[in-house]
């Protein structure tokens, strides 16, 4: 895959608004997901672990019980890509299932 | 099992002695752990799911790729207590294997 390119404050902006609970936080795409115990957060999480090691892409996360916070950038690129995107997407996804 | 007690500080330094690796931050006992990609941290990451879980006991944690930090506290007791540091002995045994 090409190396992802640095997304610019309107690209991001645009993208933001079709990707459902995400913000801007310090200049990388967050969202916190409340579950109901430890087992569904952490479920989630193994799920997600699957998809980021598949794009070889991965979170910032913290998880405490039922709460997880998720923090997307791409260090190689300085900021937020398209990779960020994609992945949140993906993030998203599971939670309709 | 009995409510755990919030432990005093002498007990906590007295415990910490016997505890490689771990420090005292922000009154919660705390260690940071490198691994060698995500795959191996996530393993670990599972691993001590699978005994928070059992304990009943669970961390607060943060990963990016290779590294994981774990706080632990016992929110109930409003501080540290022997179940803190039951649990993050057995994360440490974690890593003789």
């Amino acid at each position: 895959m090409a190396r992802p390119i640095k997304l610019g404050d309107e690209q991001i902006d645009t993208s933001l608004k079709s990707l459902d609970g995400w913000i801007l936080k310090q200049a990388k795409l967050y969202r916190d997901f409340e579950f109901k115990d430890f087992s569904a957060a952490w479920g989630f999480m193994c799920r997600v672990a699957l998809i980021a090691e598949k794009m070889d892409h991965h979170p910032e996360w913290f998880n405490v019980y039922n709460r997880v916070q998720i923090t997307l950038n791409t260090h190689d690129a300085g900021g937020i890509t398209e990779l960020d995107f994609l992945l949140a997407q993906k993030i998203n996804s599971l939670l309709a299932n």
